[in-house]
């Protein structure tokens, strides 16, 4: 679990009087306290080449959020956009949005309940949906070509209410109530100019995006992510995860694609198959993460090893194998996936739960797309179905006094 | 955050073998590992007088399932409860339910998500509805007079589809993949005896069960349960928590009656409402959480107070005079509330969230059901709905060799 500096140490006075300046005050006011347990400052800037919450270590809850643009005028969004950016800088560092108290006709600027806890790690990350590149707000000849909503892919079972989107936020942060706050202030922030979507929460990181993290497990009790680029390889981040020069579209540059999958899983039946058909489905051991041709989690699967039968070890048809770089001309993609469960099946019972794939890539083109069209044959298929899907043109980070997006609208 | 002993320590051999034995193997062979940095172990024992998890310190994270039966035979729940027992000490000892890997036609006995994850003061209490004493099962006779269907209060919206339930499982945990695995393990045992009705996530804890505790915040961005009983008061512990020897069921003493409320907040529109009148439905300051009345949170409201105006500083239909023990001939109830969210309202893009309320009290009929009855003259009403509803007798403590509710079925 991290630490960090407590929202406490923002609010002073008799009676709770918040003393910092409102949501366009200086940065500079902050006064991070030093408690008692002198607990470790932690808090990720929002600012720098690239936005946070990609290569930055992968928390372990998620709140993300995809909104649909209500108002009519680019101006409005450019003037959200700045908001957004001043008030997430200030939740990542542990502060309110603004003011909660004062004379009785003030209405809170922020909803308060991040108030005392602390700042968690918190990065906030913005992406463009393809659909805000329509010719609503002149922003047409600004769409990456490689922009467009996902083809079909065999066995969708997509839900439109909870897929697409003109606007995405992906809130993480190692507790889920500093998460959802983010979510919550930045979508009360946006009343009358974007109207919330769709709305998931991640109870569980199921990515590693840092070579000093422990490789996590998702729903199916398996490691997920061991392959995983990890920020560390700046060849692969370069290569793989950040828009480079040669983009079609300057103001991308340094930014990444993010493609969302709602990926539920049947996880009833997955628990009463044997050990021995969970491991070929995914082609490695369920305890260790070992790939079926080694024995230890971080050995490279050799995917050409045989049995003594004459068979792949590693099954033709296993998750790892059709999900390799090696199987796919060399694509990789940086994973940021979360377990998932939002209650009980009204229609059968069963929970429905799974896990809320998050990748980023340069290129879904030479990312995504491939590898899923690939999965077409993955044995994996018996035990999930993808129920939604988004796709989001993440801009690059913010400098002084810019805000997000700002290369798109300027 | 709390730490405890790792999973991990229970598996040992070369590629992850696990050496613990099954589920019906004995608690004596668990040792946990002593890992390098020294973890605290903090697991809660299962057994005691009272069921873990109710006078318990609230840990930070809830998963709540309801279930009904499916079976029609008693001695199939008794089974299932004899089995449900054992799997609850091992998850909340840090182990897994049973075997994970071994031989490739064996069915793993535990999922796998929670393996490396620590015990993370994992409770899991059980409790049973008033449909589990109809004809069914022989248990009409041992049915507490006091576990009837809560009546209907004004402005009641309940689903039906998540209320009710024969039995409960409440899973608290400070690790979120901690209590949905206790859950999905519970239900995956149940297969064929129980079916599951309604499942509730919750992200953050809305009480203090211990005086050691923080008061946390609520979605209001209020701190809630300041006046909680607190298990150190042992006498309003045996006076309105615990259920005593005049109960008119034997098998319940030391038990306890759990209630559950779906509170959905309408927070876009608390949002909006400024700060004093947000503080006047409450009768709190919403910084430091302190009563009108007072200077610090736990000041004692002093509801006789009035200010120059000749009115109440605290307002007659503020929701601290109503809930107060002195507005409710000294009812008192031990809560156990979670923030949740449940994604956005597909009719209107508002975040369906709110507060998913527990409480424990000796017999709703002096607790939960007056004080309700009360609140339906609370402002708050204005930003709430009630969306689902339980009410469960939780059985004693288990005594060693014992099982849940062994004193109802025996």
């Amino acid at each position: 679990m991290s630490k960090g500096f407590s929202r406490r140490g923002f609010l002073t006075g008799a009676l709770g009087t918040v003393a910092v300046a409102g949501a366009g005050g200086a940065l500079a006011a902050y006064e991070p306290s030093r408690s008692a347990t002198a607990r470790t400052v932690t808090a990720i800037p929002l600012r720098g080449t690239h936005q946070a919450g990609i290569a930055t270590p992968a928390q372990d809850r998620l709140a993300f959020a995809a909104f649909d643009v209500t108002t009519k005028h680019r101006a409005d969004i450019i003037q959200l956009l700045n908001a957004w950016t001043l008030a997430a800088e200030r939740m990542t560092q542990g502060a309110p949005v603004g003011t909660v108290d004062g004379r009785d006709e003030h209405v809170p600027a922020d909803t308060g309940e991040a108030i005392g806890l602390a700042s968690s790690n918190l990065t906030i990350t913005v992406g463009f949906g393809p659909s805000l590149f329509d010719n609503r707000f002149g922003l047409a000849a600004r769409k990456p070509a490689a922009l467009a909503p996902l083809p079909e892919f065999p066995g969708d079972e997509l839900d439109p209410a909870r897929s697409g989107g003109d606007i995405c936020i992906q809130a993480c942060a190692d507790d889920p109530q500093v998460a959802f706050h983010a979510v919550r202030n930045l979508n009360r922030m946006a009343f009358g100019v974007l109207n919330m979507r769709w709305f998931q929460l991640g109870f569980g990181r199921t990515s590693s995006t840092s070579s000093a993290q422990q490789t996590p497990r998702n729903l199916l009790g398996f490691k997920d992510g061991t392959r995983n680029v990890v920020s560390e390889d700046t060849s692969a981040m370069q290569g793989h995860v950040w828009v480079g020069a040669s983009s079609d579209q300057d103001w991308l540059q340094d930014g990444s694609f993010l493609i969302t999958r709602r990926i539920r899983m049947t996880i009833e039946s997955w628990d009463r198959d044997r050990i021995g058909d969970q491991e070929a489905v995914i082609g490695r051991t369920k305890v260790s993460g070992a790939p079926l041709t080694g024995t230890r989690e971080h050995d490279t699967p050799d995917l050409a090893a045989t049995g003594p039968d004459g068979l792949s070890v590693i099954p033709m048809d296993a998750h790892i194998r059709l999900a390799a770089p090696e199987s796919n001309g060399g694509a990789k993609m940086l994973r940021r996936g979360y377990s998932f469960t939002d209650g009980a099946d009204p229609l059968t019972g069963q929970l429905d739960a799974g896990l809320f794939f998050i990748c980023f890539q340069s290129d879904p083109r030479a990312g995504f797309i491939p590898v899923q069209r690939k999965l077409a044959a993955d044995a994996l298929n018996e035990y999930i179905k993808h129920t939604s899907s988004g796709i989001f043109a993440c801009p690059p980070g913010v400098a002084a006094g810019e805000y997000w997006g700002q290369q798109l609208f300027a």
